[in-house]
């Protein structure tokens, strides 16, 4: 590193938010929260660490914007002394974030589909496509555990429970690593827990339930995901900014968990020390705190890591060390990338070849985001049996997300995240709403539609005229939900944080009036957040809650409707029944239900794991077993034991079912949640057919942090709970853990293993 | 203490409840929670620490109950072997919890007063109260700083300021103290933090806000109250409860704040860390822990300091040393109270003198309970100018809070706290209701009343009588607001959580009714805690806000009306705009105003410290000066300088201005609150008269928790704001604060002190 300057050492610890102008060249993106940037050729002459989304800012054509990536790289190369290519990264929540790129169901909605593997061929075709025109790193997964569903970001985590999210966003982070694509777990950490659910706001949690709850996801996508960057939250954790905090983001995550890919900042939030959290007194001052911290790399701006960052080590303030450890693990990633390489060519493969079109939408992604979109549908309630809908029928489909694309699709999706700004841009994909989707799923039915109310304006001068369509049909399907957006322009998404969990607008009038009607009420929803259903589940004939289910999203939830598609989404969140008493989810210690202490009811309308089917399912014959085989009551504190059951589909149509392991601790150092999950397994089921499932729980997986503030194994009576809910648990077997009460570590085990086997 | 029996030592550790049946004796009072008791005699045998509201918990006749106090205790004394009585406590947050005694404003509308000294006297004159009739201890001032306002307990707190609180709660300490009642600080220490606002739910705080936020009342009320007692909380703080936590109640309350007196358990805490959190295994278990953390006394039942503990050490578990340190304690005050002294005598003065009635709302305790209603209660708004009213004229005093005499006083108020039990029972004190105010006040006026909808229940039959009323008036008084109650039983007090900020009920529909009618409407609002009215801002003539005025509540909300009482009450919590977005209170650290961050809006409808006056005022001539009375920018961070102001009365009516000092750190080493208060003054100023407020504010004051986590007082900018709100702050100064960091203790400055002199 002695032969770079102080400049260009500096350089490579930044990236700049690109835009494609003309279609044909890459110019910075000018940001309200950066400072004004020089010309390209001048910014980037000492070199360039990132290049900020050259594909995720305006609509580009795909094969134009591998083109002009791979030019951009030459001229880097070129304009250059040293010749050392960017870092080329792009969003990809939901799919790669680009125009005409496939749009998959939001984390939400892999929450609900409990598909560790479908998650995985995601991830890993999402990659490649990434990967194929010439991008290296992916800002995902989130790996932010769901606190408070109020926050607009709710749509983009996994699930409310720590261990869903860990083991599908390790499945995530796996599969775009095995691409090539280097994955960026996000937001570490805490961000989720923002003050009532406000995005940015300071979050208040102490150590024990950071440790519990926040930082699982995080260890496990790193050892079992293979991570090789990480992003700092935004959110100050009990009064300190991640991106100002050593202790978090060298000490725990490099010391302790061992990480030692690149560190990069989530846009602005250098800056953001200064000017929204006001811990550093400057931009000089905001560089100097993060990279201290272990901010690798400034994104997507220059303001602090640039000639701020080079005055304090020009003037002797600081010293170059700080610089050249960040510096460091940047060309690190950058050698392993192959940057480094002598003869390295920007130019991808399709290019090369002298491919006409790119596809960023190919069969194999359809297909995949249809599978995953059909697992993720739940089917909350049919009361009224209602459903599967006989056919022909005269349906009404009435509501605000029944012809709207926005609410099939997460704000990370690209016609959201950037499309919205290009008003007059086809979507780029093909993209039937709920409405398009009923009418292809059933040809024969007499189809008549109201949007009733917008989804977020206040306006219900449509609701007689949608009551009157209601009240004429036999059937009437209520779609109702999100619009998702950035920064207060949906209901859901970034910055689009609610003050309740009412649905929004008048939706909910909306919905009084159908169900007013007496006509049969379909209540579909399609959101990127639970809303209360308390007042609903009593009056609709059945309830679908979709999140966000993706391009293939509408034919998903219309075959539920049709019967097509067998359901098999389970909750990832819970499903208040009230739309106060937030923040809330099932991991409640104590006080999980009311009681005489409180007034305030906190039992959900439908519990997190819950999800009903076509057909029925059994669930018998639990067994605890030891290494050797036999039943066993006992699991020792650095043992494990294999806690079987079988699970028999006994109705007459196939269909899965998600079983899932819960542990309840009745006595422990600490106030335990009142159970929660500890393993789980999808289960494809032909009719008739039966399955033994056996998870080989370690005692590692019953640890919590203690009253010492290490992570223990605590010895004592566990109660194993085997069900279809967390508050479904039939199967219930209580075994003594025995032994020494034992400290582990970060090298503990951090999964359940599931075995399926076809009986 | 070695002349004591096992039993006789423990016999000391408990107090049971006990009830006076049949008007003449007392028996303990079997709960639900508790053990079957054995007969009185048999239980006091080995003695007994505490007698458990003998006063509190039915209509006991004030001198019946002295009498039958003393006669229990010459009983107790005569039937045990070592002859040492109890000590006897009462409830008496707003007034002595007794039949007939005066009812005081709610501790909120003490905040809402910002009258350190009348909150002193009221405190002095409740305990002489108690003392004249044998009682030894009372259990408060509640010093749990409010941070959700949903919870029920949100009436017991001061304010959601610590400082305000830390004042106002040490000068009720004082008083209490001083006439010889022992004080109990309470709850110890987090409990308002309360998840969601559920009562008892776990609290989710880092140690940073707890030392910040939570802990100065205590430290405060500790040093500059003398309390003598502190009951712990029930709520586990980031897991742990604090009747299990030794750190909290020993390590920091006895060896770091140097505490010596004795730590009662709140009710049947000790059995909750068994029955309801689950971090002990059994009874004694229970017991065992509370001992050790700290916990000397078990109120109000023996389940876990009686046999169960009595077994671990007998059978040698548990040695004598963890009792006989509580013992000790327990000794130690009876002997501090006079209760060891030969000859101890139990009969009052007032018995020994031959009462042959005792009053217990005495004329000079009305006259102070009037003083600090007309000073607590807050007019919000005034657009319309309808206020005061003029006389005579056609008034329609409608909603359900207008002819209630529960939406007068908190749930710690006899008549509420126990006396709605007893619904035959005589309320024992004069009570008149807003509407017999309205009636008293405006003697001329033309008064017609609707109650419109109950309080709580979902009954909106009243409402077109109550439109139809209104309509006939000129004014309209909309009195809405809470009912307390204990457990469920009302809208506001302990176990009456709420889901959200909504006016409970259907009172928002009556509202819009009443506001639908165009008449000019005077919302006045009698509540337990502040509820959104973003929506009728702009829709109401006036608002005026009364938190539980107290029994001479009624005829102060209508001298405000009528303009007999200038209003000077300011809001001691924020009010907001929209019902949902809890918890929230203007110590926003960030984010304390809408940004394109976030879509939620943080912005209250009134902000905290806010209230209007029926005179002007003036705020002029901010000057920050150093010891030596030259101006200076400077303040060094061991040093102080007084900041002064000039108040003037403007107007032409007499009337009080709260002058409040805030300070704003524009960058520190962790986020810091937009604004937070750091000292008043509440001044009375005739029509045209001027003062001028100094407040010397030592350096200490700034302090807070830095990065590690001890208190430091940081060098850097730090601006003094003077003005009468927390968004209303006209004059402003920076200094620079120099010198080297410093790390401050218990022992560092924890007031303001302010001097008031006439211009």
């Amino acid at each position: 590193m002695d032969v770079m300057t102080l400049e260009e050492k500096v350089a490579q610890l930044y990236g700049i938010w690109t835009t494609i102008s003309d279609g044909e060249e890459v110019a910075p993106n000018q940001h309200e929260f950066s400072e004004p940037l020089p010309p390209w050729e001048e910014l980037t002459r000492p070199g360039l660490g990132q290049l900020t989304r050259v594909f995720g800012t305006g609509p580009v054509e795909p094969l134009t914007g591998a083109r002009v990536l791979a030019q951009t790289q030459r001229d880097l190369v070129a304009n250059s002394r040293l010749g050392i290519p960017a870092v080329a990264h792009e969003e990809c929540l939901t799919g790669f974030t680009a125009w005409q790129a496939t749009v998959f169901p939001t984390p939400l909605a892999w929450g609900a589909s409990f598909d560790t593997a479908s998650v995985e061929t995601m991830a890993a075709g999402i990659g490649e496509l990434m990967r194929s025109v010439g991008v290296h790193q992916g800002l995902s997964p989130v790996l932010d555990v769901s606190f408070d569903h109020r926050w607009g970001r709710t749509e983009e985590t996994i699930s409310e429970d720590p261990y869903l999210v860990a083991v599908l966003g390790s499945a995530y982070t796996r599969g775009l690593e095995s691409s090539g694509i280097v994955a960026t777990l996000k937001h570490f950490a805490g961000y989720s827990g923002s003050g009532s659910g406000r995005n940015h706001a300071p979050v208040r949690l102490g150590p024990r339930d950071f440790a519990d709850i926040v930082l699982p996801p995080f260890e496990t996508a790193l050892r079992e995901g293979g991570a090789r960057s990480v992003m700092n939250s935004y959110a100050a954790v009990d009064g300190l900014p991640p991106a100002a905090d050593p202790a978090l983001m060298t000490g725990l995550l490099r010391e302790t968990l061992g990480f030692d890919g690149v560190v990069v900042a989530d846009y602005f939030a250098v800056s953001m020390l200064e000017t929204t959290q006001g811990v550093a007194s400057s931009p000089g001052d905001a560089a100097v705190q993060a990279l201290r911290a272990g901010i690798d790399v400034e994104l997507p701006t220059v303001r602090c890591y640039g000639e701020p960052l080079l005055e304090r080590i020009r003037s002797g303030e600081v010293g170059m060390d700080v610089i050249d450890r960040a510096l460091e693990r940047v060309l690190l990633q950058k050698g392993e990338l192959g940057l480094l390489d002598a003869g390295w060519d920007p130019e991808p493969a399709a290019l090369r070849e002298g491919a006409e079109t790119l596809d960023f939408d190919p069969p194999h992604m359809r297909a995949l985001a249809r599978t995953l979109a059909e697992r993720s549908v739940v089917l909350l309630d049919n009361r009224a049996s209602v459903l599967p809908l006989r056919a022909p029928q005269k349906l009404a489909v009435v509501g605000p997300a029944a012809d709207e694309v926005l609410s099939l699709m997460g704000c990370y999706a690209f016609p959201n995240h950037v499309g919205v700004q290009h008003p007059d841009m086809p979507l780029g994909i093909e993209l039937p709403t709920l409405l398009d989707a009923v009418r292809t799923e059933f040809p024969d039915a007499a189809v008549t539609t109201a949007r009733g109310v917008p989804v977020q304006e206040l306006d219900r001068s449509g609701i007689d005229e949608a009551v009157r369509v209601a009240g004429e049909s036999d059937v009437v399907l209520a779609v109702l939900g999100d619009v998702a957006g950035l920064f207060g322009r949906g209901t859901s998404g970034e910055g689009c944080d609610a003050d309740d969990l009412r649905l929004p607008g008048l939706q909910g009038e909306l919905l009084d009036g159908l169900l007013d009607t007496g006509k049969p009420v379909v209540v579909v929803l399609l959101t990127g957040r639970p809303y209360a259903l308390g007042a609903v589940v009593d009056r609709a004939a059945a309830i679908v809650q979709a999140f966000f289910p993706g391009e293939e999203g509408a034919g998903a939830v219309a075959g539920v409707l049709s019967g097509r598609v067998n359901p098999s989404g389970r909750l990832p969140v819970s499903v208040p029944a009230t739309p106060g008493g937030s923040p809330a989810t099932y991991l409640h210690p104590i006080l999980g239900a009311q009681s005489g202490i409180s007034s305030a009811d906190p039992t959900p309308a439908f519990p997190f794991g819950h999800g009903l089917s076509y057909t029925t399912f059994a669930l018998i014959d639990l067994q605890v077993t030891g290494v050797d085989g036999a039943v066993t009551e006992e699991l020792a504190t650095d043992g494990s034991v294999t806690v079987s059951a079988t699970v028999r589909n006994t109705g007459e149509r196939d269909g899965a079912q998600v079983v899932q392991l819960y542990l309840h601790d009745p006595v422990a150092s600490v106030v335990r949640p009142v159970t929660q999950l500890a393993g789980f397994a999808r289960v494809e089921l032909a009719a008739g057919a039966g399955a033994r499932v056996s998870f080989a729980l370690h005692a590692d997986r019953t640890s919590f942090t203690g009253r010492e503030l290490t992570r223990i194994v605590e010895s004592g009576d566990l109660v194993l709970q085997v069900g279809t809910s967390s508050t479904d648990l039939p199967l219930q077997a209580t075994v003594r853990v025995t032994g020494p009460d034992r400290v582990v570590g970060v090298d503990r085990v951090l999964t359940t293993p599931v075995e399926v086997t076809a009986l």
